[in-house]
């Protein structure tokens, strides 16, 4: 997706050689413009899939994955970090262990907002290692939803996430691939949207 | 708010007597077609005064924050509760309590997001005690941003947060106002918008 990846390369900044900074768009302040535009990208990729509801993980999936959602109108559910005092019910939980902060934390939705019936599609903002994606999957398929595709915005095509999803089987569109932030400089290859 | 107060009347619950569970369609599960109506009835509250950004906390006041930023056509920022890997520069900081969790955490936002040029509106999901909202106001004084207003989904008011807020001297509306949750029943006044 053109506008993305030249919103990326006009804002977006390398740290320590491996992590990309977009926290002036999309992971602290938000462009809602520019996200109204992914949704409309993921729906294309996905309009014929029959999707009913739309999941990802708080908080920075949160507002690409609600304009998502109105596109296929449809509600979006985002997972919680943390038992919040009103999950006072049954939930499908699992854990997630994220290697840039080498912690592993446990995700949870109510069982309630997902069933056998759904078709679901996950949204993120970044797939690395694919670690927060897999951890969506399972709690869909704990709840014997059907996972009718991932949708990234940011994709680092030089580490495992992708093939990681790929191989469980499930369709991956990634907005923008990035296949090197080596020598301070960001290198793309072509997206899927 | 009438549509807003309809909802919580259908798929809203009350917890332990005083907590108001809605995690159908607000802090769990959104309708993003019941946001951009939010949305619209803080633009209408709020469209004479200058906006230029919209702030709140995560996770469950992002989704209203980016409809109703989306609305004045400027962008949404959004206080992190932990430091994020890449907030690496200045920070606005400040300590904000909850009575609920009975935990104080620190939340903040990147200095260079809010300048004294800015114009505040500050959205959150729920007024309480206004411990949340009074740390947005504090992290957008540290800037010498201005706060023209703060906008809320639902305010519980037996709880002292609105007092509070308007003691700071800024102006607050709230699209549902809850008089009482005794007896296992949703009492209702009349809304600002």
């Amino acid at each position: 997706m053109q506008a993305l990846v030249d919103r990326i390369q006009k804002d977006g900044n390398i740290l320590n050689g491996d992590v990309l900074k977009v926290d002036a768009f999309i992971t602290h302040q938000v462009d809602p413009v520019l996200m109204e535009e992914i949704a409309e990208s993921f729906y294309q990729a996905f309009k014929e899939a029959g999707i009913t509801k739309v999941v990802t993980i708080e908080a920075s999936g949160i507002v690409p994955a609600v304009y998502t959602a109105q596109k296929f109108g449809v509600p979006m559910i985002y997972a919680r970090k943390s038992k919040s005092l009103t999950m006072n019910e049954e939930l499908l939980t699992t854990e997630v262990y994220s290697f840039t902060k080498q912690v592993t934390s446990t995700v949870s939705i109510s069982r309630k907002f997902l069933s056998k019936e759904d078709k679901v599609l996950i949204i993120d903002d970044f797939l690395a290692n694919g670690q927060a994606a897999k951890g969506l999957i399972e709690l869909c398929r704990q709840a014997d939803a059907s996972v009718e595709g991932i949708g990234i915005l940011i994709e680092k095509s030089f580490q495992p996430g992708r093939k990681l999803l790929e191989e469980i089987g499930v369709k991956v569109v990634s907005l923008a691939r990035i296949s090197s932030l080596e020598n301070g400089k960001i290198a793309f290859i072509e997206g899927d949207a």
